[in-house]
């Protein structure tokens, strides 16, 4: 595993995916950020936020897990904090290593309506598990803004 | 179309999905920024930042295209740039239609290995012509960093 901490939030729209995810890994999410509430409406740039800033302030490796309906607004959401770098993560197994190994991505977004409860574990699973390559990857991560 | 110009750029290995997509939309694509060249291996945030940068400068709709070998990597780079909102499209046409109407997305970005040219074409189709909704959507966009 090669974060210390993990956390997670998601929107209304990505509650129940939340809550089959901690349900299997419940000791090794550190904080559960919500929402916990399926039917009443809220913002995803909220809870991204509180993930991305716990990331931010974390003095070693962590990670995020963010949900919502489609994952996109959850994605866009994550990748403005500096230091956030965010897969929108469709199931596709080999995406989810490449996420790791070339761009060091530290946050995974699923969107609920699209993915599987089994797609979105066994991409969890590799993403926890990548190691960062390095090399010419760190000069292109060096030029993000 | 939502849009009034497209700007496109890849880096060494979406460039040949770049041409392809480029064959079919040579009168609508405004500037293709490169790379040209498949076999020189390039930085994917440099080519998103041009992107980026002529999206922001232009004064009115226009929207950008960018292609690397999984989409990762531009489709972080993007983010990071204010007023950016890029989709990593996996071929889904649902997504692609959400992207616009829930989150005004204005960069679509594919993954060369990941996606074929037929199922890129079709969500392009739907992204270019697909108009935002507003209202509560807008709400949620006005709390992006």
């Amino acid at each position: 595993m090669e974060f210390e901490k993990i956390y997670i939030a998601s929107d209304h729209g990505g509650f129940h995916l939340k809550q089959q995810i901690l349900e299997h890994f419940t000791e090794i999410v550190s904080e559960d950020f919500g929402t916990n509430n399926p039917e009443t409406p809220v913002d995803y740039p909220d809870y991204a936020q509180k993930v991305s800033k716990s990331i931010s302030e974390f003095q070693g490796n962590s990670c995020g897990i963010l949900i919502c309906k489609s994952g996109v607004g959850m994605s866009i959401a994550s990748n403005k904090s500096r230091g956030i770098r965010a897969l929108l993560c469709s199931g596709d197994t080999d995406i989810a290593r490449f996420s790791r190994a070339h761009n060091d991505c530290n946050v995974i977004c699923f969107g609920a309506d699209f993915i599987s409860y089994k797609q979105a574990m066994e991409c969890l699973d590799i993403f926890l598990n990548t190691k960062f390559l390095g090399g010419r990857h760190q000069v292109r991560l060096d030029k993000l803004l």
